[in-house]
């Protein structure tokens, strides 16, 4: 058993910070970084944060948050208190990334974390904390500014992503699945990112060219076929600010995705891997669509959750993301289930409820709301991720005079 | 070799978290905490966290620190860049405080964490947080809230404190020593606070009946005279806000204090025992003062930072808190140095540069800036503890027509 403290973990998190800085957020010289964290992440914390300011940074603000004491407030705070959220820390958020700031989430929650916690209450919260951090949000999701979601181990992720396995060892082994997940692991991880972005670009410019009107899954449980927003541009890999610096929002990240018509999806979907939603497992559920709502949801494990996801507004119960994931990447290779939708969804083609992304159609920065609304692009306080694809999985292109042409066979690209 | 996991650990822990939040804040049904700490102090809050929220708290925002990440910052940061501070964090402290939250803040930290360091960057961003948070430094220092400040151990503060012994047995003897200070090593640490209090209340009760002009400190390298301001309280144990709420606002405290007049300090005094300030040790050094002020400084190590302090402003430079402390209290007694302020001023007499406090003066609540000055309270952005006492260490009372009276011998009270 390797020792977590060897030199070989320590400099593969070193490479892994480094990458998190220059590829993930691309930090500029004289910027501000904004990183968000639980403090059971301080080891990549800490070496993040030292090469911001050896890059020149003039400021980075970390922001703890801690999932035990999350917990302890859901369990046992009063009844009509979860609507008090830290506002000052969303006006931190927002006044850092209104002076472009780059933001660096790190995610390592358990994803059991709020299992026996009244939903009500962290929705009430999540309420609350989207209304007040608004800004920021509109902020990060029409890349005005540079950001990267990226994972961290912890103990409570690892023993549930490892089930049975001893603590130690199941952090080690979650740690090995992100170097890996993440090309860590290879002799250049820079190049392998860049090659790899070069590969998503030339995808998205493929399913770009052929201005298809709807893609259609079928699969066990599903048949259900996701209109796309008019306009709709196909997105993958790295990203751009409208200042022309490329990011990498997601590491890692397998998908291209566009923006579904927010009044033209129709059929059947059942999700292919649990859901770890705020701290809450969501399983075995399936969703019905007619016109591009939401007019049934039913789920072996987790409904009152799932309901509580669907009732945020009345985009909810619509999609704002379709993404294709061959079912041979490598976060689907390597097997395993990691109950958190930044790996899982990199595991397979998924769709997302809630609010799209504005960089998924054609003009749609300077676009008037009710230009967006007419163009099929979805709104809403939420975006929830849930998978969809497997080695089952089959996906057509239809084009606008119905024909279909294959774009995946039983979870694999069509060359 | 005891394990940190046992349940008598957790056990202490437990009844330490409970001491300072019903103790320590005296936290009230219904009222909201503020809980400032370090990313390693992680398991003590969670306590204090659980607890106060079982009390009915509605809200606990706790604020996290990382030690590192600060000493990266002043390391790597670029010059002119360290007056940046989170402002909105400023913001959260002052509201909550004015929204009648009570505070606790745990100290852990590694006392020679900056020691590497240049001292201006330091001071460069004390200055500005000092200007940002000085609305809520003013609630906290006139006992208009609830606070607490209480210690908690640490990797790199343990090592410090027991230099040459292996980090796992430093911690835990740095937390047995925590214990025992605060008593939670007896059978009823909250009813031994309260007979402590008593005691403390009855020490003060004596002095102030004394109404004496000075106390005059003669030991190895001191001959000291602190002038008294006019209508001086003596203070110490229990604490009371305005509405009447009790409150222990360091955790441990041994010691009975008052105001100096700001101009009537003369003499040379030498410290007792090093002083450990924003992470840097300031030791074997001697102040002279002349008419309230300091006309010389010199340490043997850490001039730069001393000169730091005195610089910080006028009232830097003279006295805001003389502290009685008998060689016989427990801290003393550990003959641990701890390196830390909140437990080495509770082990010995100290003075404090910079701002006195409101309540060690007489009516001073209600009073006008000038009206304060006028009776010798001393203002500053600062307020410096350092230790001058020990068991070489005689106190006198000068009363008000020159004659003396003694307090203490060879460090020990004089009934």
């Amino acid at each position: 058993m390797r020792d977590m403290t060897s030199s070989s973990f320590d400099s593969r998190l070193d490479a892994y910070a480094e990458l998190l800085v220059r590829v993930g957020v691309n930090l500029q010289p004289g910027q501000k970084l904004i990183v968000r964290a639980d403090v059971e992440d301080a080891p990549l914390v800490r070496k993040v944060v030292d090469i911001a300011y050896s890059l020149g940074s003039p400021y980075v603000e970390v922001l703890w948050g801690d999932g035990l004491v999350s917990r302890s407030r859901f369990l046992k705070g009063p009844e009509g208190s979860f609507g008090i959220v830290p506002e000052y820390r969303a006006q931190g958020m927002i006044q850092l990334a209104q002076e472009g700031a780059a933001s660096l989430a790190i995610t390592s929650e358990d994803p059991d974390l709020l299992a026996d916690v009244n939903p009500e209450n962290v929705a009430e919260f999540q309420a609350a904390w989207r209304k007040a951090v608004r800004p920021y949000m509109e902020l990060s999701m029409r890349d005005a500014i540079q950001w990267c979601v990226a994972g961290a181990a912890s103990v409570g992720w690892a023993t549930k992503a490892f089930p049975g396995v001893p603590e130690q060892e199941a952090v080690e082994r979650l740690w090995d699945a992100i170097f890996t997940a993440t090309r860590i692991t290879t002799d250049d991880p820079v190049r392998r990112w860049r090659e790899h972005n070069e590969q998503l670009r030339s995808m998205r410019e493929r399913l770009n060219e052929r201005r298809y009107a709807a893609v259609r899954f079928k699969g066990p449980g599903t048949d259900l076929s996701v209109g796309l927003a008019d306009g709709h541009r196909w997105d993958g890999g790295e990203s751009k600010t409208p200042a022309g610096t490329t990011f990498v929002a997601n590491m890692p990240t397998e998908e291209v995705f566009t923006a579904p018509h927010r009044e033209r999806v129709d059929g059947v979907v059942r999700a292919s891997m649990p859901l770890s939603y705020n701290g809450t497992l969501i399983d075995d559920f399936t969703l019905t669509f007619e016109g591009g709502q939401v007019v049934k949801a039913v789920a072996g494990k987790g409904q009152k959750v799932l309901d509580s996801i669907l009732d945020t507004d009345e985009g909810a119960r619509r999609l704002g993301e379709v993404a294709l994931v061959p079912a041979s990447s490598p976060i689907a290779q390597a097997g395993i289930l990691f109950l958190n939708t930044l790996f899982d969804e990199n595991a397979a083609s998924h769709v997302a409820l809630g609010r799209g992304y504005e960089m998924t159609v054609e003009g749609a920065a300077s676009m008037s709301e009710e230009e967006k609304r007419a163009t099929g692009l979805n709104d809403s306080l939420t975006h929830v991720d849930f998978m969809i694809g497997s080695a089952e999985m089959d996906v057509d292109g239809v084009k606008q005079d119905g024909t279909t042409e294959p774009l995946m066979r039983q979870g694999a690209w069509v060359s």
